[in-house]
């Protein structure tokens, strides 16, 4: 007993005095390890992981627990009712601070049909051609040969099975160089990401005590398009809105009744035009209420190297909207956004008729300012002062003959932005982390456009999150022909051991 | 030789100088042969007839040239390059004018599923429930029974096989009565009705030395919804117009480019709300010229008893578009109505994405004062207003980059509207008609909201058109479940024999 509370003090003291490896220490151990890595990664995305078969889900559950148990981890399913989240843990002697890392191990569903190669769960090594196409090339030429633009094709290879792969792999190769990080790791998997994390909110709240931390560190999302290392301080939220107006009860033939029974689609589009100005500005007093970028912040966000010129080419689009400035301003505002519309048919199933309903899905981005019950507030104000009435079912009979315009709203709260300041402990302690490993800053995003389930974790832990993304921006996440650039596999590994032996004592120092 | 001239001779004169039958007379004649009708009707729409299917059609063609030969008329099929046209005549003795009539021995396609009975194409009777429901009863009755609100149920009972089956039952009951019409009869029948006609319009122009005749007579559509007999002096034709507008080149991840990359559903949206105000009346300058209602016009309209309160209780709107003062003022007007729109997904479909295009159908019902050129200059007028440039292929990059906002415009005309007017001869000759077998005016129809497909005859042959609508309006023509109701057919039976025994020597009285 006396011994191991010896051993455990000298290895305290071994991490608290000893030096962070450096820039050239790290990337010895990369190299050492990244074959092994690349197994590792090729064992992992082996196992199909799409959600909606909890069978697929259970075989990456039990692999997960047996990883990290394997090395020395404790781990713990948190029930949700449903598919549950594992947590892993690994305290360390003498250790002040606690870490909770983010990774989920459940990916997109695949359409086979779509992808070029006989099975998304079986990685392939490919080789990209001057004809700009990828051919396969041997796994076997990796154990002499290494090319960074070479890239491992399967599914979750990028979102989010690399991550963790690279993960485990730095683990190892520290743990072989007798290295510990200073701060207690907790690990929270989740494996239902891919269908918005459904019994995510609720569990963090149930499970607080469990998962508390002093800093929430996502590893999930690409790099800036740029490729260079990259933290990105935060996310927008996300609630989504269906409005539905009425035309007559069923389609009407459109030659009897065309110029008589007020046309549904008319009316959504009259309702849509009404929000918003031809640059894409929400026209709703109050939706950008409490937005104020200063000089400073648009400084920072200038920093970020956007190829502006390029984003618009790739695009194909000969202007962009006008929210803000520029990319990175433009996703400091809350959006509204029209990602669907449908009224009866089009194409060879266009019947001449009117139609009876026609419908408008919305999303709508949220940032730290816009409370969303207060932006629904805002639209539908909106709504009512275009002069419909506002219903949550199909309207009745009555409620037809009563109001000459009716809207069906039905909107959801996903779950909220989050945005940890640049300036933040964690951030520093992570830029430093980031300088050791790379000799200079990453690229810093205030908050990336897209959405993470992480201001459940933000608002119930009370701790700041930030998301250290890894992988190639162009990965096909989501889509057919997912991928992970070797590069950024290898460069990965470096960065999950730069952030494990970054010191929490200095944290205090970086305040 | 001698003997038939002398037989012609004194034919023509018993025409000329007979009465015609009055309606008592009418009445007896219908009420001996409408059970023979019946058996003839359920033969005719025993024969499959999608003109999706050259097979089934020629079933038809082929009935139909037996039929008519084997009542002494000629039969020659018109051939267009595709299913052809079937033109039968029998010409009378001394006549000074010709007939023209029209139908249709083509249906809709029938989806199985949702009729209420095994076989679209094996007539059932049917008698209505005090619950509303259309239950089965054995045609045997109709041996010793008559209901007038008893229906047979079969696809193409009353669009359009029900008129063929009267008007070959009027003619054998005028027949055995000795009673031939004093005028030449010529019989169009058209094998592609629900396909839009396609071949019709060159057709027609090919023939018109066959097809020539002093006035055309329509026998298709139902009659007004008051179910009194009806008389229709034109229908509005039919134009349609696609409109697409892009955002970018494939859907993008609505977190990354909402609030940057335009978004196509919000273009198009503020697009089509540019072409109407909230009365659903057209703003583009313009559209509604030439058309004016006079107070006489506003009369005639005025007569006709549509009752507005129960359409629109049946409809299921509050209010109706604003573009005449009543349902018959709104019908002489073009209308510009969106039949369908499509972005992206919507429902369990949709995704968080800035959809790549959205897609407005539209169709143009036209009026003799609106030439289709002239709308659809002043509709791209006023779209290239509103800022877009106008192609009509997909963009190319270099469009894309070079034009803000694109837009697809795609348009086809399919034919022009007709109006005959009502005190034209043969509006003068059909009330005639129609007041010997009803005692009382028909429901005159300046011109009918929908479409068919007559303005290439009246072009071509430079002849008045009017249609004599026999079927109940609520036959659920182009819907499953389609029925004819029984009072309908033999009123039906009447109205032919009406017109066939109206005497053409009074035309130029009623000039």
């Amino acid at each position: 007993m006396k011994r191991l509370l010896l051993l455990s003090f000298s290895l305290a003291c071994f991490q608290a005095f000893s030096q962070a490896p450096d820039k050239n220490k790290l990337e010895q151990l990369t190299e050492k390890h990244w074959q092994h890595g690349v197994e590792l990664l090729q064992e992992i995305v082996s196992m199909p992981n799409n959600a909606v078969f909890p069978e697929q889900i259970e075989v990456n559950i039990k692999w997960s627990e047996d990883q990290f148990e394997s090395r020395g981890y404790s781990s713990e399913r948190l029930a949700t009712g449903g598919i549950p989240l594992l947590l892993v843990e690994k305290k360390q002697p003498g250790a002040t601070k606690t870490a909770l890392f983010y990774f989920h191990m459940d990916g997109q569903a695949v359409d086979l049909s779509k992808w070029f190669q006989a099975d998304p769960y079986k990685p392939v090594l490919k080789e990209i051609q001057e004809n700009g196409e990828w051919t396969k090339i041997p796994s076997d030429r990796l154990k002499t040969e290494y090319d960074p633009n070479w890239r491992i094709f399967a599914r979750s290879t990028s979102d989010d099975k690399g991550p963790v792969a690279m993960f485990l792999t730095a683990w190892d190769a520290l743990a072989e160089a007798g290295i510990s990080p200073d701060y207690n790791v907790k690990i929270i998997l989740d494996f239902e990401e891919e269908q918005g994390s459904p019994r995510l909110p609720s569990a963090v709240v149930k499970y607080k005590e469990k998962l508390a931390a002093d800093m929430m560190l996502i590893m999930d999302g690409p790099r800036h398009t740029s490729n260079e290392p990259t933290l990105s301080f935060g996310a927008r939220g996300i609630a989504d809105l269906t409005l539905t107006t009425y035309g007559p009860k069923f389609p009407q033939h459109s030659g009897h009744y065309g110029n008589y029974a007020p046309n549904p689609a008319l009316l959504l589009s009259q309702l849509l035009a009404s929000m918003k100005d031809t640059n894409g500005r929400v026209t709703i007093p109050g939706y950008y209420d409490g937005i104020t970028l200063t000089q400073t912040e648009k400084e920072i966000l200038s920093k970020v190297p956007d190829d502006e010129e390029a984003i618009q080419r790739k695009l194909g689009i000969g202007r962009t909207d006008n929210v803000g400035n520029s990319y990175q301003e433009s996703i400091q505002y809350p959006s509204l956004n029209i990602r669907g519309l449908e009224s009866a048919w089009v194409g060879k199933e266009a019947r001449t008729i009117v139609p009876a309903t026609a419908t408008a899905e919305i999303d709508v981005r949220l940032v730290p300012e816009s409370d969303p019950e207060r932006l629904f507030g805002l639209i539908k104000d909106h709504i009512e002062g275009q002069g419909f009435h506002i219903v949550s079912e199909d309207p009745t009979d009555e409620q037809r003959m009563n109001h000459p315009k009716i809207v069906k709203m039905v909107y959801s709260i996903s779950y909220q932005a989050f945005r940890t300041p640049m300036d933040s402990e964690t951030g520093k302690w992570l830029r430093s982390a980031m300088n050791r490993a790379f000799g200079k800053d990453p690229v810093q995003i205030r908050i990336s456009g897209g959405s993470i389930p992480i201001s459940p974790f933000v608002d119930a832990l009370g701790i700041p999150a930030v998301t250290i993304p890894t992988v190639n921006a162009d990965n096909n996440q989501h889509s057919p022909n997912e991928n992970i650039r070797l590069g950024n596999y290898k460069e990965g590994i470096t960065t999950v051991m730069s952030i494990l032996t970054e010191k929490t004592q200095d944290m205090i120092r970086l305040k």
